[in-house]
């Protein structure tokens, strides 16, 4: 990895001793604001397990550890931080793909695992949940993570721990801590200090570049902003509307940062997908003669397939890895840094005016009918309902596609593994956004294929009395890929479920099955006044149902499969 | 790894030309008798998936990836080989666990994972599913893997290929086929002959070990055989049976091994599982003065623990990996010629006679009342209905402690991750086992626990029409934990489903709910008869319900977590 590096300074320093290597875990990971743990125990980490039940931090058992992988996402994009603490391999490498989403798209996760005591190893025996040594776990998570560490030394244990959750919290990347079991209660012998890190930038470097910065916008007759994801990591929504208010320039978003700025604010042009997207954000964004890029990821899908058209000769690149201003580097500078100094400069620029009809906007539902139900619909019935206190939360495929067209408001927050595209993340994921803002009210929808990979962790959302309205969009199959792979596969079909009688199975929560408009909206209605627990509608769509932004997609990405 | 490396000989070779490298490898993998393969689509394998679906291999979708991986290691351990296949890092980091019990246990999967083009990669973009960079997933399968290959060139891909599945067919464990999705329909330009591998021994070295080992059993008076997991992995079962009846020598197993000899034979003793294990057993098994260790690992929880007292100065200590006679170790020689050429030897030794009441037996089931039923109860309810056409599948925890006490019947099989112990493994194993033997009677034994994480495959179970008994062991919790680390703690409890409910969520099958004697009686009963589809049957245990093998387990690892 390429990241610039800011230097570290001591802002503030706390010295610790007499704490167990287990405690100093706990203290520092509340220190980060963490107040929720999710996972499943196991032998290899029962101790540390009894140590959290007794801990301020709250520990919420979830029914696999990939899912637990996904709520400790989708909280550490709500809260800043999230955790998962599962056991040895048989846990850890049941979370590999929740944490592989984590690192594609940023979010800080910790993963705190067990593994069989140092005093155990004497003569390298075949433990359970061993696979090839001792090593392999940490092997596997070495590939997936920013930072990691086995807390095998008491003397370095500490240090280890300081230097995991600070790589975490900079970069927004998952990190790794293996405690052996029999190191959980040791006490060091050492006296630490730690060090409150704060990355600050090179204050020169920052000056030139933000001066600069300045110069291109003051020059620029068509400018735009482009917000990324980091827009949400970094917590830097305020600035980017700082910024876009000083300076006037419109702001367009990639999915991944769809909601780092309300949807309805002014200045707000929509979402910027390529060819995926609205032909007339696309041509207003790549128009412009200077695009700043904030927090932005140039993947496929936020590019809607490589359409994206931009030459970085009239772009400035702020992410947290890098910062580009046309053809050249600055390094040492952090985005926060440079966005909130660029915010608190008073630059101004030309007005950009933004054509007719460029805005979100969805019709009006309009008459509700006794039609078979679409996506399209779907999306109509459920955007009034959003307000600043919504949360949405899509899986992929159509879920997201046509979830993308619904217009946040205020601080909601959409969240999607938009990049990685890793199905089964939404039921999951509201676990974890319901655990970090409990009175949040959140809507999740979930294609039903992706449905049946993780669509039991409910168990958990019922268990905790969590009141979020799922939608299931059932399709008899794997939907997306047919407008991929020509043809008809069979492989696309799966096996229908009765969704909506989950409630029965898992003792809680209201079922919804509907088919036509009028039953969608009853049931969205209802379910969305209802707050005493949980509701699932089963969505029967008609066959070939697909939103316009999937039909986009399809056109393109099919030729390549 | 420390292989003893026999030679390969070209015992037949096959020319082929004109190909594709995906057609290719389809017709080694129905070479090695994969009648079918197991997994989900997705976007980066679409076209495999086509090709798949136009051969005589069957398609079997799952609902997740993890259980196809499962899947596919309980068909690999009944028929031979197994794979999966999946899309790139979604799905292949999906089946990082499953893939890693098939590596503990020697399971012989194959992987076979698509992922971007070759063509795509120019210019390092950020495609969706990638993780770091576009090596992530094979470099994580490298940890979980024997072999692994990315089929990038042409001019080597058959031969990748060959060396891959000989890997993998050699030494039982997972072997990775990574496709680009651009080299599936590529046709190499060159005349691939690939030899049908077939491993044979140095000779020589074989007849001195051969007599040795021949001098130490004729030597020895109170001699033992302690049959391990590569019986069955190498299907040496009839060499095993031969070779005790030839010499006379009781058989006990390991837990991984049991049913590797019917345990109705005259000549079986038992489960040897140090402390763990019936005292008799291990008695027998270390006061012999000449140990046989055919095809065993020596694991922790095969041997209760570590308290296995074998001296290696009396024991030959044969596997696929190793060749040890007391001290000394011979290479190049496989574990089968090894157990064969000894068998076919006209040995004979002292008869060793076996101790009254050292024989497996499971008490008669006598009066059958209102009681609650016990775990204890449930097997001799189960038992008498073993016979030689049922399979036995243990999940982890006391689903597979109890089950050990069956008494298995002619070639019956026994399947449990009792090494590796990841929980989850049963309903998805249930799953392969039934796609590989259809006709068999298969009955499941899973806990709640590890019900909530994969019992959704009952799912494809359904779909398929299977037939098999799925026996949920409802102790509200993690319940072996409980035996692990004293206390009250809340993070073993679970939300309570009701599991008998799931066949009408899944439309299918038939569901029990029982908490006496008499209706798991009558349950068990009705569910054996009915050959229409799949039945489940829901447990209520008492409070604290224990089986004897867990009582003694708890006790050894509870004093180290």
């Amino acid at each position: 990895m390429n990241h610039s590096t800011p230097s570290p300074s001591l802002s503030a320093a706390q010295t610790v001793s007499g704490l167990s290597i287990g405690e100093y875990l706990i203290r520092r990971l509340q220190e980060h604001g963490l107040e929720d743990i999710f996972g499943i125990p196991g032998d290899y980490i029962l101790s540390f397990y009894g140590m959290l039940e007794k801990s301020p931090i709250n520990v919420v058992g979830c029914t696999r550890e990939d899912s637990a992988g996904f709520a400790a996402d989708a909280y550490a994009r709500v809260k800043g931080l999230g955790a998962v603490c599962v056991t040895y391999c048989v846990g850890g490498l049941s979370i590999c793909n929740s944490i592989a989403g984590a690192y594609a798209e940023k979010s800080p996760v910790v993963i705190l695992t067990g593994s069989p005591g140092l005093r155990e190893r004497v003569n390298n025996p075949l433990l359970h949940h061993m696979v090839r040594d001792f090593s392999t776990q940490k092997d596997v998570f070495e590939k997936l993570c920013i930072a990691g560490a086995e807390l095998s030394d008491p003397v370095t244990a500490f240090r280890e721990i300081d230097r995991v959750l600070d790589a975490v919290v900079r970069f927004k990347r998952p990190g790794y801590i293996e405690l052996p079991r029999d190191m959980v209660n040791v006490i060091p012998h050492i006296s630490h200090v730690f060090p409150s890190q704060q990355t600050t930038s090179d204050p020169q470097a920052l000056s030139e570049a933000v001066n600069e910065a300045a110069q291109l916008i003051e020059k620029a007759e068509k400018p735009v902003i482009l917000a990324g994801v980091e827009m949400h990591r970094f917590h830097l929504q305020d600035e980017l509307v700082a910024l876009a208010e000083q300076t006037q320039i419109p702001v367009a978003a990639t999915i991944l940062g769809k909601s780092a700025m309300r949807e309805t604010h002014p200045l707000y042009v929509g979402l910027y997908e390529g060819a995926m997207g609205r032909e007339e954000v696309t041509q207003y964004v790549e128009e412009s003669d200077l695009v700043l890029l904030l927090g932005t990821f140039m993947t496929d899908i936020n590019l809607g397939v490589f359409t994206a058209n931009l030459d970085p000769a009239k772009c400035i690149y702020a992410t947290s890895e890098q910062l580009r201003l046309k053809h050249h580097h600055y390094h040492g500078i952090t985005l926060a840094d440079f966005v909130r100094e660029l915010s608190q400069r008073k630059v101004t620029c030309a007005k950009r005016p933004m054509p007719d009809g460029i805005r979100m906007c969805m019709p009006p539902v309009g008459e509700v009918t006794e039609k078979p139900i679409t996506t399209e619909r779907m999306m109509q019935m459920i955007n009034p309902l959003l307000d600043d206190e919504t949360v949405v939360i899509a899986d992929i495929g159509d879920a997201l596609f046509a979830s993308t067209q619904l217009v946040t408001q205020g601080n909601s927050e959409f969240l999607s593994p938009a990049y990685y595209t890793s199905m089964g993340f939404a039921v999951p994921a509201t676990l974890g956004a319901q655990t970090a803002k409990r009175n949040a009210r959140i809507l999740a929808m979930i294609g039903d294929g992706a449905f049946q990979m993780t669509g039991m962790e409910l168990s958990t959302i019922i268990r905790h009395g969590y009141d979020p309205v799922i939608i299931v969009l059932d399709n008899h199959g794997y939907g997306t890929e047919r407008w991929l792979h020509a043809g008809d596969w069979e492989y696309n079909e799966i096996h229908p479920w009765a969704y909506s009688k989950l409630t029965e199975v898992l003792r809680g929560g209201t079922g919804y099955e509907v088919s036509t408009e009028k039953e969608f909206h009853e049931a969205l209605h209802k379910a969305w006044d209802d707050r005493e627990g949980m509701s699932i509608i089963h969505v029967h769509l008609p066959e070939n149902d697909a939103s316009r932004t999937l039909h986009r997609l399809g056109q393109r990405l099919g030729a390549r499969v």
